[in-house]
């Protein structure tokens, strides 16, 4: 009897074994880079309009005819952009992670995936990941005459870190 | 020995049984379309301008100032639109799935998460998803004075399938 039991119990850490590593791996693949992300993260954004560090990947270029460049663009957790305004105005979408996004004199809004955002032409603002969490978003940019974007100051800690719970 | 044997056997099927379960409850749990998917699926498209389901989920509305919808279309699989213009172009950004486009004259191209295509104005095209796997979008599209979008006659079956390989 006791020669069967240890039998079983060796049976049963094997089965054990082989399910962990089968499951780990199944886990490795799901939760690959490659996979889940949908854009390249592209370019390193100018540090002169960034806290922190933000990626940007050109996804449509604008010309003569199509004067609206679309890009993706990846923030590590804590960046963030600086204070901006867009002549043109600009839509975000949240594609991944957890994303800030404040309108001058309104308080931070919390953005997720799927979540939109229509920023009106000249309105200052700024966006950019939570402290925590990275955040991917697309940016819809029309190239007004009024100029692509004009830079402000940079968002201190302090209104980063100003959200209303 | 044969007593040992059939308990090993056993115990063997009942472990394997409860792998298979517990890998089938992890595998429903990552393809659940409510985590995997970025966006709702939205309202049905109008089915007078389309071949087979696609649906459509407003992103953003456009106004006075900023007149460049942006939605996302979800095509199931075989479903596509007619053949259409755009007065101001489209931008399209492949976010799931695998997507045909095609414009007049010009071979279909296979769209995976993170291709972009830029369509000119006035340009005869169609767009949606593989025959066997569905196609989520991100359209950008300019109100331009000449109309946002001009219906033309449906993709037949036979170009559909004219896929050079």
């Amino acid at each position: 009897m006791k020669k069967e039991t240890n039998l079983f119990i060796t049976q049963l850490l094997a089965v054990f074994i082989l399910t962990v590593i089968s499951a780990s791996a199944q886990e490795k693949t799901n939760s690959s880079p490659d996979t889940q992300s949908i854009f390249p993260k592209g370019s390193k954004a100018p540090a002169v309009n960034f806290t922190g560090t933000a990626w940007v990947h050109s996804l449509i270029e604008s010309d003569s005819t199509f004067n609206i460049p679309v890009a993706s663009v990846t923030f590590e957790p804590g960046a963030r952009t600086k204070w901006h305004t867009h002549g043109g105005g600009q839509a975000l979408i949240a594609i991944d992670g957890i994303g800030y996004y404040q309108e001058k004199g309104k308080p931070i809004r919390i953005l997720r995936k799927g979540d939109s955002v229509k920023c009106a032409a000249d309105t200052p603002h700024w966006h950019g990941a939570s402290p925590e969490t990275g955040f991917v978003q697309i940016a819809v940019t029309p190239n007004a005459t009024k100029g692509r974007v004009t830079w402000l100051q940079p968002v201190s800690d302090e209104e980063y870190k100003n959200l209303k719970k």
